[in-house]
């Protein structure tokens, strides 16, 4: 093992830089990860441009990175279920009390969680890391390192899509074709949609979408109010969606996701917008639109290992650019930029392969 | 059986009327009833005093009341579970179409659906009146008239309720001691709420709900901010409510509601508002507090049949006045300044008892 | 139109005719359909043999038919959403009273229920059939008439799955590779179960089944013990499925199914099996294994068409022999013989096509 | 602080003796609690007649109880909620991993989960007792000890009911009216059920669920049939309970408990019976009506002392019986003959109030 630990590290608003750290121990329950593939989310980017999002503010130099996967190379004295040489995926989220939230299997809403590059926890984006062995899960050899990273953000469409029950012949509009919007589309179709619309701006993203999947594309014209939208969606699918998944945090955007949903549907808030909204509650509220948040995930990294494994579901067009480790800064401008869709660094010297 | 049929009919924006009708003849799966006491509810005063509410607009003369039970002294040719005698109670909405909300047990959703007293179907609030009989149910001999009327409001009650899945040792917040608001405090304790706290502006409203069995009075000042609203309501309680029950209607209510709850809980919306609301999206998202709203009810009535017969609610005292149909003007007037919760117009001259 | 219903009628036991009939004029809520496609069912083959199904039992002649498509031929007088013309799939059970099972969404419970081809009630397995119009849903152009007749046991699939929560990542045992086993395994896949197992006696059935698209396969061997058959499951899977779908109705196989899942999983039990089986019920409950029946479905063909339209699901290899309704003897023996999957009776004598 | 540590335990088959244990160091996370009160349950003196409950054997000497409640003297280094002096309720089951039940909140089902008085695991009947301080809650000052302890077997009512999705207007058949069944009768009223039915063979038990507020009694007959004595409690309630709660373990009372409940409701098993029994599952299939077993319970204690500091429901009639810790051989033997309802020892010497 080496003795350089080499991180990706935020030390204030637009000040990232690429340094040496110790390698850590692994506690009783924990295990050392050589990690190999991890993933740029735009939170990671928002870290650097702004040193913050909302409350959490970057007060000391923080490691980035949470959508990873690695290899064991130590086990904690307590840890029974992984063995040095195991290839793992990281779940970022680790509770740190059994509060009622973990009692009651919705750990992520666990008000002390660690966290994974939110302040003040470090992530992952380094060569060697620690974590709770409890949150790490072994990969089968059928998934490779990379699928593995791309569980954090494909639980994000896991737990979007199961909060809004989708289910076998649901008819879905997801407004957003970034990141988060494709991997919504990807888990829905997987539950079963037959269905789904996905809007955007971008023309590049739409076609995008298209590859991965979607029945309908819908590009979003400056000037079309949020109700003239939900009637286009309504003419292309024939009906209303029994489901939206808003994926954008704009306004007129959650508008139209409250306009376009058919009574009794569900729409999913995932994209995080401004602090307060102006949103036609009364027509939510008559037509019985349950309108449901996200924050994170919990319980999606087995399920997850289990689609990728069986082959339902196909992440690996997300991962458009790859860079080593020492070319951080480039990948993070990469991110930055918007260009291509997810960009994974590759922290293992020695095995630079998905 | 009188020749005479006298209603109280809206024709439009405050012209309000006593007049005689035709009695009608039941159609094949209809019983005509003598009807016996009927509720004014805050929807029929809104229709005389505005002639419309929303998209429902009164344009021919529409006989008002939907919060009633009578006797049954005629039935349809297909009817097979009433006879003549029997005391009913009358649920409001019959839905037109097997359409797919009916078919799934959400017939309240369908869009085509009857419903007395909603422009253009004409209410109960007369001597003699047809119905569905599948939406009339029988009244067992231990529940009287009045209980059998205030089954209309008490389901709002439960629907409300139910939608936000309250259950044993529940703390709930209910914003507004109203009519409805008073009922979901009802309804609430019966489903195993530990704790019911409820708010509103008005001293004596409170104190009805001191009455019905609110564990908890929370008086509404005049410019504390929502956020500091909320925080007091945590402060009464020990912790943040499982569930919010907005009855208001105001947005700053509806502010603190969210804000309120704990997370992983359940805002239900019940209060009517105005079209565009401005409320903190992004705090009920990031805590997964779910926003519901609610459009009348469906599957109440024996439920709330079998409460009443068996005593384990109380909905008696919400009755504070009692008008002779003849004395319609009257009653409406004293319901229009908001005296009182529950005014009752008795409709058989024959029988004026609870 | 003919004057000449050719139908296909069950006297008594072991008598079954092709006779004519006249042709029906439909209902003010009814249309008139010429049929098209009709599957044979286990349970026609039963009532043919058998002359009755446990209580249900043949006393007069009844046609017999359920999976069936067709075309609209003549609407009643309140018939708004189809016409002449119309190409329909016909849900055979139309609920005849507004009863508690009805209004909540579960009509296929409801008593009374019409069901086509169990006695007294006739079947559609003749040239013109009329129905509840509200019971016939529209195929698009891209679902094909076989395809619409296969929504019926599709329907027993989707009730099934739904039933046992079948959800994203689920690994699912399902028992019996016959029709509905296969089914299920359609539904279970498109559900996003990522790993079924299906077993049978039957080597041919198993080959169908990894057609259809199974994970793997277990010949059930003569001898094995219900404890060692859940076992050898549980080293294929690598863990215990979540859920168990038993389709055979055979004691030891309803043993297997409980010993076989996962705590806190559920077991449908679709196949019928005797009135009186002796089970595990320790071991179910103190695992909290769930036991679930099916008695056919309700709320199918919305869901069933729009995943036929979408292509999710593709049931049209189910279909093994095609017969003119002229050929009904010849059609039945094969199904009798347990020959192939699904028999498919040809009824419009000018359009043989799937 | 005591030296002596006095303790019941259990060695083996009919040998329970009274003896003196270390007082034991609370863990990082543990608590050092002084016991006040803790009920008998059947289960301990089960483990003293037969020295094994299934696959459960008593091997080494296992200190017996685990409906406990007591004073915290001392807590451990990392523990946050609670100081001495705090009174708290003990829950017996501590997880003892993070596996996929603990994770998803049904830790009962957790295979390695830590019980007390399930051996080999020590329960709380005894002077000084450490647990988990997860696992311990404060209980209120309007909470008594005896209340506290009680939460055990309320929880098992809790768990059940739950499981049972009783609500509003239930109607619920309860078999048997020993000690959980009556708890069952109790949380099932909470939680709103309209009408509980509970038979027995036995008219003293009947007696207390009256008191208890049962609303129809049913004397089970010797030679009655189990389709005999469902019909009988239809006649009684007017139409089928949605839910029947069976805490008997006998398979008569298995098969009456299906047989009576209404299309599309629920059977919860809650009473252990034989490993295998024969059961009516065609019936309980095609009505779809459920068939759910209970292990213990998990999330129960928050809501039951909510419920009990509301005095929302009230357990205290439920002792009949109490004894000081010395005198535990006297008050097992009470127990054995089934003599009242809960006994409960009382642990601190210093304190012998409820």
């Amino acid at each position: 093992m080496d003795k350089e630990n080499l991180s990706v590290v935020v030390h204030s608003k637009g000040d990232l830089r690429l340094e040496h750290r110790a390698v850590p121990e692994p506690g009783p329950n924990e295990v050392l990860l050589q990690m190999h593939s991890v993933g740029i989310c735009g939170s990671d980017v928002h870290y650097w441009q702004h040193g913050r999002i909302g409350d959490f503010v970057v007060k000391e130099p923080m490691v980035l990175g949470h959508e990873a996967s690695g290899r064991v190379i130590k086990v904690g004295s307590e840890v029974k279920h992984l063995q040095p040489g195991d290839r793992v995926a990281v779940e970022p989220g680790v509770p740190r009390e059994m509060d009622e939230f973990f009692k009651t299997g919705r750990y992520n809403l666990s008000p002390t969680i660690f966290f994974c590059a939110t302040p003040p926890d470090d992530g992952n984006l380094c060569r060697y890391y620690t974590h709770s062995a409890d949150f790490c899960y072994k990969l089968p050899d059928s998934v490779s390192y990379e699928e593995g990273a791309l569980i954090e953000p494909l639980s994000v469409g896991i737990h979007a899509c199961r909060r809004a029950q989708v289910t076998l012949g649901s008819a879905v509009l997801i407004c957003g074709a970034g990141p988060i919007g494709l991997v919504c589309l990807l888990v829905a179709k997987s539950m079963g949609a037959s269905l789904v619309v996905i809007s955007d701006l971008n023309v590049d993203r739409l076609a995008k979408a298209k590859e991965l999947g979607a029945d309908f594309l819908l590009q979003v014209k400056r000037g079309e109010t949020p109700e003239e939208m939900a009637k286009r969606v309504e003419e292309h699918l024939g009906s209303q969606p029994h489901i939206t998944i808003e994926c954008t945090g704009v306004e007129s955007s959650i508008q139209t996701a409250i306009y376009a949903t058919r009574s009794g549907g569900v729409v999913v808030v995932v994209g995080m917008g401004p602090a307060m909204v102006t949103v036609p509650l009364l027509s939510a509220g008559i037509r019985e639109v349950d309108i449901r948040g996200v924050f994170r995930y919990c319980n999606t990294w087995p399920m997850a290992i289990a689609m990728l494994a069986s082959k339902k579901v196909n992440v690996k067009p997300l991962v458009t650019h790859r860079f080593p480790l020492e070319k951080a800064a480039e990948a993070f401008e990469t991110t930055r930029q918007g260009l291509g869709v997810k960009v994974m660094l590759k922290c293992d010297p020695n095995d630079q392969n998905p």
